[in-house]
């Protein structure tokens, strides 16, 4: 059994989804591990991670129209020095995920065919975001 | 630390909750690892995981009921083609869990007394649903 | 590889947010893990896990106003027997986590400058909770 550890750091865009798939199935080609599991984990309060159909791009659409009715930017928060958007963006990374962890078979992801990794950026600006992804597996495959 | 994979099919009915806790212990038993982890993942986005109160079933009724209300089916969603229950269903699943990991003592699941661990189907049909269980840990105990 | 596991025991104030960061270090420091994943589990229906903001207090005081919001007290749940705070409970937790996996780079949780790792009581009164931490990774670093 090995590890293999990485930092991954990427760019968002304001309130939406950034596909991180590739960028996590790279890591783990580079680990040469065939299989295990593969732990994801965002270093950030107001952005989060979100497993969910990689297909139609408008149910990344109706996932902001919900969580924006769910978690109301217009609300008497306590916290709200750092902008109306920032409570909301703690709360909403609260109700998906700040860690993942995903099978890997025969060195692959092993998720479903509708299925990709995404980074849900809460925030109303662009924000450099780190991950880290710690592959446990078997040695070649 | 050796590691033991293995795909587990279950049949669910709709919107409804299935335990799985026995169909993971058995594979737990299988592997012959005494202590360690176990990762559970399901390759879908329309139904997801809950380890929840294993005892009165109006629990998991009381669920239904309120993540009904929090994420109604009449609403103006844009991704509406699969049907008004399908864009409901993934949001439902983004506000449970994909995958979740529990540790392994002597052999067995390391639950808290009442809790036991949950498929949601959140569509309104039955399906075949598929869940990865990766375990790692020490052999023997 | 190595395994290292212990079980936390914490009480908790009602309705509140206790931070165990500094428990789950300790058990890693006295691991002598280098590098490697955490898992941590709470054993029970009614708290969760949260990583979140560890600066500004207002931010939990919030969080416990938006969840009282999402998931009501006054309602007629069907599970009603434990009292009108019980079933809100469960349903915070499932909304929440109730396993997380954090990495561990050089024997130190790796978490982001603002994350902290807080177990949630849900119910209106105080709890002894047990959680269980799961170390996996490499000797020494």
């Amino acid at each position: 059994m090995a590890l293999y550890q990485k930092t991954l750091e990427v760019n968002t865009s304001p309130k939406s989804f950034l596909d991180v798939t590739r960028n996590v199935q790279a890591i783990i080609s580079k680990s040469g591990l065939g299989n295990g599991i593969c732990n994801i984990f965002i270093k950030h309060t107001s952005a989060s991670l979100v497993i969910q159909e990689n297909y139609d791009p408008s149910v990344r659409q109706d996932f902001e129209t919900i969580f924006a009715k769910l978690v109301p930017e217009d609300f008497p928060y306590v916290h709200s020095m750092e902008g109306k958007d920032d409570m909301p963006a703690h709360i909403r990374s609260a109700l998906t995920s700040t860690s993942e962890t995903v099978p890997i078979v025969s060195g692959k992801l092993s998720l479903g065919t509708w299925q990709g990794i995404y980074l849900w950026e809460h925030r109303d600006q662009s924000h450099n975001r780190k991950l880290v992804v710690s592959i446990m597996g078997e040695n070649g495959f």
